[in-house]
């Protein structure tokens, strides 16, 4: 009997008649002769509003606390979906992530899986049961709640389905697959029915948010195939699949575009070798996501280090840089919010070296000015101000033919 | 250094204001030299708005899962309180009941407390740290979560302070402690400073919310010293104690009134030995509370059963007997919802036997009819109309000069 692992995302099991709506999806899988072991996400916006509860009471939030807070929101879900079920006549269990096995390492709110020990997983689906396990959530090796990071529900489906050998791992969510670009920014992007995951791996990198990037990677290292899929409208989604070389590839696949990220630089950096291992170490240590880096050429014995950080790390990511630039003997540290990010993606781009230049000549040509470069064997981003990106990604989408 | 253990009950800790102000008052006693274990129930209406989201769900709800749902509000309160006490500098480590230690049977619902590990809580405090645990909950032998029954947080901070050995257990609730009738129906209530724990249980079992009876009844086993206050007024509350025979006792303490339950009778039972064993044994097994039984004397070799329950239990109490009607060779089973339990309990009562006559003569003075009778030691309690009930509550504070 083949074994899918199915992920229902906030706005899927958003109320009572989305948890119904899954309820019943789950019961067909099943009486298709699948066995099912579901992953929710806390219903709606739950974890945000949990959140804005722990700002009203305090400014101060321990993480090993704020785990404990918004890891509830994914217990809610779980037992009601298996309450749903249970009217369905589907036998059903909830799991906390502790209580699925999902052991992770202490650091809080962004905990790393180190272990999966799915006993009583798989003990509930040899006694017919559909497991369903709260998402983002774990159990720290000092037996605290952890949390895995925002939107790591899918990493607990992948994972599962990695462990437990799935045939196939189903992420439904509130749109139907993945886009050649955003359709609310381009109106005429199209679906992908397929997208190799080095593709997804850098879509989510870049910003795409219909998969979570540590949960694509993971799915690509355990070879988890993996879907995206709507549960609004059911219909077939697009298949995440390895890459296959024997088909002429599409130079571009996908226009990304990313306005959570803000730009920190640090002026006036000595060019001598240690600097950058210094300063990221530091931002490490405190758990700052960076993203892109940038080190202009030196000049009369000074650089520039430019690199962007996700907009809620920006505060923290400035002191940090702060303290250092007197260490350091650079001149200064500067911010920036009001910055985007826009990234063409293609594994053909490969063995199309003129891609680069199509795309800068694409946003000459709208009068947009380039901040920061930065790119992959299969992609090409660029900083750009916040209120030109969505016509970057429009004029890219018709420059690279997508629609 | 005094360890004590504080409960604050769902309207102690009702916003994000309330959560502040007990953790300023966690804050001044171990100030003043205590050690403090804390215990919180879910703020405000949160389990109510659990239990009716689940109902919008389904009509099914299988135990262990609505455990698991019902649970997650402690966990929140638990988790905010630690963040609220971080902002004062006292260090605090939320506890779920299970990493607390609260192992419990696998009753769901209704569990009850097999054993308490409480190393995690002593090693925090050994740490310097206020443990913070989330009431009403443990973790089952068989390792999924469990409830105690609604209201039971006061006995999980009854159970942790006779496991450490607290000097005292204070429940602080939206009261300012125990009265010698409901104040809201008698305005000249006053406040009882102290009252003994036989007193207390029966004012619990006869329906005085102040505190939860299974606490009351563990609290007493095990010698637990325990004062009722108010998280509002934090004005001293009142204790209850050991009965100290030497002093004169008060005949009546107080008048207690009863709107929450139900009158179940099955009518014309065949009087021979065993009926009453197997009816109440079925529903026990059920695992409804059955609170007071009357028999009526044999007439024509049948006799009537009745008894009180829960309003909510009384769907299923009727269920039950119905099915043993045809069985027990009674004649049929009738229920009355429109009930309400008046009671005068006090420890002097044991010497004075002219209160029971005391009490139906103020009744019959106001026309009020007695439906059922019931009797302890120190307790009488009579089921009336439920339009009866606050007028035979003023008129018996009154008789018996309490105010």
């Amino acid at each position: 009997m083949p074994l899918v692992v199915q992920k229902y995302g906030g706005t899927s099991v958003g109320d009572a008649d989305r948890i119904r709506a899954v309820a019943d999806h789950v019961a067909r899988t099943r009486r298709a002769g699948a066995e099912v072991i579901v992953v929710v996400s806390a219903m709606g916006k739950t974890t945000d509003d949990l959140i804005r509860l722990a700002g009203e009471v305090s400014s101060v939030q321990p993480p090993r606390e704020y785990d404990m807070l918004v890891s509830s929101g994914e217990r809610i879900s779980t037992a009601l979906l298996c309450m749903a079920l249970a009217e369905l006549g589907v036998l059903a269990s909830s799991f906390t992530g502790s209580q699925a096995g999902i052991v992770t390492d202490t650091d809080h709110t962004k905990a790393k899986i180190v272990d999966i020990r799915a006993g009583r997983l798989t003990e509930a689906l040899q006694a017919g049961k559909v497991p369903v396990v709260a998402g983002f959530q774990g159990v720290s090796t000092e037996r605290d709640v952890t949390t895995l990071g925002r939107g790591a529900s899918d990493l607990t489906a992948v994972a599962l389905a990695a462990v437990l050998g799935a045939d196939v791992c189903e992420i439904y969510t509130d749109v139907t697959g993945v886009f050649s670009a955003d359709p609310r920014v381009v109106p005429d992007a199209h679906k992908l029915s397929r997208v190799s995951f080095e593709e997804m791996l850098e879509i989510a990198a870049a910003g795409g948010r219909v998969l979570h990037l540590r949960s694509a990677e993971f799915a690509r290292n355990h070879n988890v195939p993996l879907q995206v899929r709507s549960s609004f409208t059911w219909e077939p989604g697009t298949w995440i699949v390895e890459e296959d070389t024997s088909m002429e590839q599409a130079v571009v696949t996908a226009v990304i575009h990313d306005t959570s990220q803000a730009k920190v630089t640090v002026g006036g950096v000595p060019d001598k070798p240690g600097i950058a291992a210094r300063l990221f170490r530091s931002l490490a240590d405190v758990s700052v996501n960076v993203d892109d880096i940038v080190q202009n050429a030196s000049v009369h014995g000074t650089t520039d280090i430019s690199f962007t950080v996700p907009r809620t790390d920006l505060k923290t990511a400035v002191e940090v840089a702060g303290r250092l630039v007197e260490d350091l003997g650079a001149d200064d540290v500067t911010s920036d919010e009001d910055v985007a990010k826009v990234s063409v993606i293609g594994a053909g781009m490969k063995s199309h070296p003129g891609v680069t230049a199509t795309m800068f000549e694409t946003l000459a040509e709208e009068g947009i000015n380039i901040d920061l470069i930065s790119t992959s064997t299969i992609r090409i981003s660029c900083i750009v101000r916040m209120e030109d990106v969505e016509r970057a990604v429009r004029a890219l989408h018709r420059a690279f033919e997508l629609a």
